[in-house]
This record gives structure tokens, C-alpha cells and sequence, in this order.
């Protein structure tokens, strides 16, 4: 179909088009989203501009918040020229040949699945080579609500979500460190200038991924204590006054926290050559 | 003796003589089991052959299953004409320098220990230069199966062992990254052609051992969350709807799942460089 | 002042002056504590010096002892020439800009906070560039006794206390692997003429912190399983019967395990290329 052969002159259009909002609808316990595998060109920190492999023209693509016992109805519409894509959602329980399919280029494609465990989870494009659809942008967060809430919902005053990842300068991504590390797409995102921001006394929630590719991350909040911590965001995975939280590349957590005064709190993982490499977020408390 | 002093034209034979299946007895609660330790040419990935240091010229070596509370009686014949070989056990309470000492060439001694602590781990040779001994090859596995069992055992259908470990090209195994992360020693060992295999609606438990030498591990199965961990293999470690589990080198952990619906399932190390070098394992599941 | 203003003749000597010994003293529930910031050349492993940047001239810094609902005053004397530096403390909730705040050189200043939970803490100096300042030396451990104990306590016979921490040979620690990792700062400094010391049929405890600053740790005991393992310190989160304790830079941990007979376990991480590069001690147990 001519949709899907483009001519010459809307090609280039085409490998970069502008990025496609997500679109979430809900319809009793179904759930429809609409995602885009895209090439975009991003900036991945100050002054550096990366083509990046993208779900909906963003890295990392869209957070998507359902509830334990949903049923998924996701379609993926890859507007890639050449390539192959897929959605792997680590929240469902299915046959990964049949529900996380790799999606032609030009093509969409719908897959259902419920939700049944609770958690924050990482998705992502599992197309081989799946190092590189992962470590040049495919990836995101889906955090499914449990039933029953966390026994803290009710203390926890704000929310973040945060996706930890890894930048490389070359595709020898098997053997070389990264150059950036990201908390949500970008090295150094949130710094002074453009700070999370709470207030005193607040309890703050962090839903948080490490998509990797490779690297273990280790959370910490510089200036307190992690009050409570749900091993992959699991309610019934409860650790207490935690400092600094391992998690996997492919993992996630829920951490919650207070922060008692105003003033710059930052996290960060405190693998220190990450901090360095941008792996870090300025939350601003004030009165 | 003669047997200690081999003649020159039996030196190579000696060198690289058949594995020699390892032997295990049982005589009510004692324990007897027979290693060896060998040099042996194996297969480490598709094409490649490696000059390992085995225990009973397999890699890794034989998977023993013993009963908390069993006494073990390790007999550990040294085939090697050259270098000393010897088994750390990280099941047992016992000093190391006695029960875990060096076999001398062409010796073989016996060792004694009680299990007392259920769990799955890892045994290796511990003889300098340690890291050596261990990237060469000589490592496995020893479930401790629990005196009361795991409180999920009725509800499971199928168990495997899995050993993760690295192969390394050169000497410089303290600085390089490993060549191949392989799964039961042979990097993409359980492909698409050899998987493991599976029937619709089992619970599956894989006892998983991280034998490093270097890196940590995530292990993940693509399709489905892990219903239940338990940290380390004990059944009082309980972790509950884990999407990956990160199992440090010298590590174990015991991990269940339900596979649903047929289809191709795949266990891999979400570090996606381990994965793309080999860390990974499809499960066929089929009507 | 003049003291902050040091001639030219006592130049050298300020860079290098002798260690301060900590001051450490209690006036009901607070605590007062008197650290330094001061370069000093330390030996890092056996015939090499390196020109550490130290609390009170040693690294790791001193070990600090306090009661959950202390109130902690601590001093800072930056007796460094030239640069900042400061004080992060893992254990307490304070705004960092201002209680961790840098500290000019020359300068003394003090910062109050309540430690309010228990476990085994990083404390390190976070002056940017925070890597640079944690691998040149600067990081030590604070123990914060639960207000009702451990609830092992009664049958622990002895406790050690251990930083695991990595040398850096040039400056690129963002890329290059450590030179040397160290328990307690030096590289094999527990080793047979000098090791740590038990007697039979003793409970052992360690404080273990990660300080990092770039790699995971994988806590072992040859010779035994940790019996009890208290994630990050916090009594409430206990596991069993434990091989290997995974620690993640800027994180610690409690564990006890007990050693039945004498002679020589030894404490590692079981990254082996850790264990190679100095990462071990030596527990000789004795009747
Ligand atoms: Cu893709
Ligand atoms: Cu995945
Ligand atoms: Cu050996
Ligand atoms: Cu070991
Ligand atoms: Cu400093
Ligand atoms: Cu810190
Ligand atoms: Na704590
Ligand atoms: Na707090
Ligand atoms: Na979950
Ligand atoms: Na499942
Ligand atoms: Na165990
Ligand atoms: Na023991
Ligand atoms: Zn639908
Ligand atoms: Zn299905
Ligand atoms: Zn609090
Ligand atoms: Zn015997
Ligand atoms: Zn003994
Ligand atoms: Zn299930
Ligand atoms: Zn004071
Ligand atoms: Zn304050
Ligand atoms: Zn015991």
C-alpha cells in the first residue's frame, strides 16, 4: 500500500517526522494505548543532539500507569522506514513470540495482555540486536497500581518517575562504558536550573526504572534516609531505612522518603562514575 | 607411586584424559560423591573450543543435590600432572584451609562436612590464583534442598539448574570484559535448535547459581514475572513478583514462574551486553 | 587570621601535617564529633604510597559510633590549603546545601542533625567533584545502634567493622577499572602475619560499608554462610542463610555468621578481580 512506500521527496519526512503524542483511553478494566516506534533526533545532554530509536518521538517513551487486573490492549504503529520494532512490557504475563512480536516497518500492529502484578516495570523494543534498540532509546516505564494500594499511599504527598539509562558515543556498546548517564533521557537533566521541586515536610514516592542496557544502578537521595522501599514495586516486598537501593538494568523500584527542610536534596546513583556522567536529579524543597 | 609419575608417553592422555562421570552415593544421611578435577578441551560457544580447567571434564561441573542436615564426604581425585585443585563449598561451616585445601597432582584426598543451610550455591576450586581456577572452568552447583521443602513445592511442575558464568579471551581477566557470559557453560547454549522445554500452564523453578568470576547478574525471564524469589535459595528469603533478580558472582538464587500459554519464552541476563555475549536461554513451552 | 594564612615556610608542613586523631565525646544525647579534612600520604597497598585526601589522616576515616536518636554535632577543620571540602552523612535527614555544606580551606565549621535511623552508613565528603574526593580517600562508616538493638545481639560474641573501597592508579576513574581495592584502605592488608583474629565457636558480626566509589560489592565468608544478614543495618530487614551479600556503592550492610573450628576463613568480595586486586581478609580463629 502506497502508505507504506513512501516516495523519495517524503522520505527524509518520514525517518524523522514529528514526535506522536501517546494516546491512553480507558474503558472499564480495558485499557488502550497507542504508541509509535519513531526515529527522532533528541538531546541527550547539554549541547548533544543524538538520532535515537524512540516510542513516540521521546526517551524514554511515555510512562504508562494502569491497575493490577487491567487488560492491555497496546498497538504499536511503527513509522520506522527500514527497521523492525516490538514492545517487551516486563508487567504481563505472555508468550513473547506471539505478544511482544517484532512490528514491520511501515506496519501496526495491536497486542492484548493483562496486567496482573503490581510494580513499576520496564518495557522496552526487544528486536534483535536488542543491546542497541535499548541502549539508542526503546525504552519506558509502566507502573502497574496494585489493587489494593501500598499500605504508605496514603502518607505519600508527591510523585516522580524517574528511568535511569545509558548513552554510548560508538556501537561497540558490548565492551565500552557509556559517555552519559540519564535519569530520564537526559545526562545532568535536572540541575539547578530546572530542579524536581517539593515542599518541606513532603513525602516524596520515586517510581524508578534502570533500563541498562548494561550497568547496575544504585539509588540514593542525597540528605536522607529511604524511609521504605518495595523491591520492584511490589507492596509486599517491604525493606525500611534504606540508604542506597541495587537495582538491576531490566529492574525497578518504589522508594519513598521525607524531606523534613527546605533546601537542595539531589538523587543519584552512587555508583559515582554515573553521578559524574549525569546520573543525577536536583529535587528543590522549599517552604 | 607410578600412578603420580606418569611415563612420557601417557603425559598428554593424562592431560586430557574422558571425563569421568562424577559418582554419587547415598547411605542414609551420609553423602558420597566422587569429583575429579581435569583439563579438558570443551566447546564454549558455537565454534569455539577453550583448554578449561574442569571438575569431571564439565563445565560447569556435575549439579549436586544433597538434604540439609546430610553429611557429605567429598573425595577430590587431582588428574591435573601439574597444578594443584581444590573445592570450596559455600554450603557448609568448616575451615577452609582444612576442608577446603589443595589437592596436590596425581592426589586425591577426601573431605567431610555437614550441610546445614538450605539454599542453592556455588562450588569452585579455591586454589591460588583463585579467579584463574574459577575463569577457567571450575565451578557448579549444590542445592540444599530444604529439611521442611520450599513452601511452594506442591505447585511446582519443573525444575532446572542454571549456571551463569564468563569466558574470558585472554589473561587479562582483571581488567577486560569477558569474551562470552554463557548459561551451563556454552555461550547461547539453549537456542532456538536445543531449547529448553516446557508444557502450557507448569510452574517452572530454576535453581540459578552466578558463578562469575566478575560481573554481576540479572536474571530475567522474557514473558512473565517471577512470582516468587527466594533470596539465595532459602525458603525464609521470600521475594514476591520480581521482574529481574540481581545475583552477585558467588551468588544463587531460586526464582518460580507460571508459563502460560505456549510459545517462546527466554531466560537471559537483563545486563543486555551479557545477553548479546551469550547469557541467555530460550523455553520452548508447548501444548 | 594568620592561621588560615599559613608563610610560605610552613607551607609544606600544612599540606601534610600529622594525623588528628578524631575527638569523639557524649553529653547525654549529644554527641560531638571532631573530624579533619587533611592530605596525608598513606600506604594503599604493600610498598606503595598514595597522596590521600583523608579525614584526620587515615582512610577510611574514623569509624563513628552512635544511638539511634543521638544528636549528632560535628565538627569539620578543613586543614587542606586549597581546597573545599565536607561531611555526608548517610544516616541522617538534613538539607545537604546546608548541613552538608562545603567547608573553606582553613576554615572550621560545625553542622547539628539528628541521626534518627539504624544501620551502617557512608559518610563521605560530597565537594564537587564528589568522585574525585571519595576515591582519593575520603569516606569512613557510621554505625547508628538501633534504639532496641539488633535482635541477635545477645549472641554475638565479637564485631569488625569494614570499608571496602578502590584506588584509582591515573585520574580517568570514570573508565579505567580500579588499581587496588582495599578492605579498611589497604589492598591484602588482613593477610596471614596480620590478619583479623577469632576464637571457635564464636558469633562474628561485621559493619561492611561500599564506599565505592564506582563498583558493587559481593560480600563473602569462605568457610561459611551468613546466618543473618540485616540489609543495609535496618534490624527490620532480615534474611537467612546467606552466601554472598550484594552491596552497592554508597551502601552497607550487617552480617554474622559463626565460625565452628579454627582456622583461617576469609572475608571477599567474590568479584574475583576484586579478590585479586586486594579485596580480602584474613579471619584466623584459634581455640
Ligand atoms: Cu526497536
Ligand atoms: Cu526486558
Ligand atoms: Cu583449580
Ligand atoms: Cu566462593
Ligand atoms: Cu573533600
Ligand atoms: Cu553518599
Ligand atoms: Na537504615
Ligand atoms: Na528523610
Ligand atoms: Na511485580
Ligand atoms: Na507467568
Ligand atoms: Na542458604
Ligand atoms: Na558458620
Ligand atoms: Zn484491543
Ligand atoms: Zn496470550
Ligand atoms: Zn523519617
Ligand atoms: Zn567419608
Ligand atoms: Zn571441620
Ligand atoms: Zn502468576
Ligand atoms: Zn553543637
Ligand atoms: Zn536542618
Ligand atoms: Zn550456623
Amino acid at each position: 500500500p502506497p502508505s507504506e512506500e513512501p516516495s523519495k521527496s517524503s522520505q527524509k519526512e518520514q525517518e524523522h517526522p514529528k514526535p506522536v503524542p501517546v494516546e491512553i483511553s480507558r474503558d472499564g478494566k480495558d485499557v488502550h494505548v497507542k504508541l509509535t516506534a519513531q526515529q527522532q533526533r533528541i538531546q541527550i545532554a547539554k549541547g548533544v543532539e543524538y538520532p535515537a530509536w524512540t516510542f513516540n518521538g521521546t526517551v524514554p517513551g511515555p510512562v504508562l500507569k494502569v491497575r493490577e487486573g487491567d487488560r492491555l490492549h497496546l498497538q504499536l504503529k511503527n513509522m520506522d522506514s527500514k527497521m523492525n520494532h516490538s514492545v517487551d512490557i516486563h508487567a504481563v504475563n505472555a508468550a513473547p513470540d506471539k505478544h511482544f512480536a517484532d512490528v514491520q516497518p511501515g506496519k501496526t500492529d495491536e497486542f492484548e495482555y493483562e496486567v496482573e502484578d503490581p510494580g513499576v516495570y520496564m518495557y522496552h523494543c526487544a528486536t534483535t540486536p536488542m543491546m542497541e534498540h535499548v541502549a539508542n532509546g526503546m525504552y519506558g516505564m509502566i507502573i502497574v497500581e496494585p489493587k489494593e494500594g501500598y499500605p504508605t499511599d496514603q502518607a505519600v504527598d508527591r510523585t516522580f518517575t524517574l528511568t535511569q539509562s545509558e548513552w554510548y558515543k560508538g556501537r561497540d556498546m558490548e565492551e565500552d562504558r557509556p559517555k552519559y548517564v540519564a535519569f530520564n533521557g537526559v545526562a545532568h537533566k535536572y540541575d539547578a536550573a530546572r530542579p524536581l521541586k517539593a515542599k518541606a515536610g513532603e513525602r516524596i514516592r520515586i517510581y524508578f526504572v534502570n533500563a541498562g542496557p548494561n550497568e547496575m544502578s544504585s539509588l540514593h537521595v542525597v540528605g536522607t534516609t529511604l524511609d521504605r522501599v518495595y523491591v520492584d514495586g511490589d507492596p509486599r516486598n517491604s525493606l525500611n531505612g534504606v540508604q542506597t537501593v541495587t537495582v538491576s538494568p531490566g529492574g525497578g523500584t518504589v522508594v519513598e522518603f521525607e524531606v523534613d527542610e527546605p533546601g537542595e536534596y539531589t538523587i543519584i546513583s552512587h555508583q559515582l562514575n554515573q553521578f559524574s556522567k549525569g546520573a543525577k536529579a536536583i529535587l528543590k524543597v522549599t517552604r
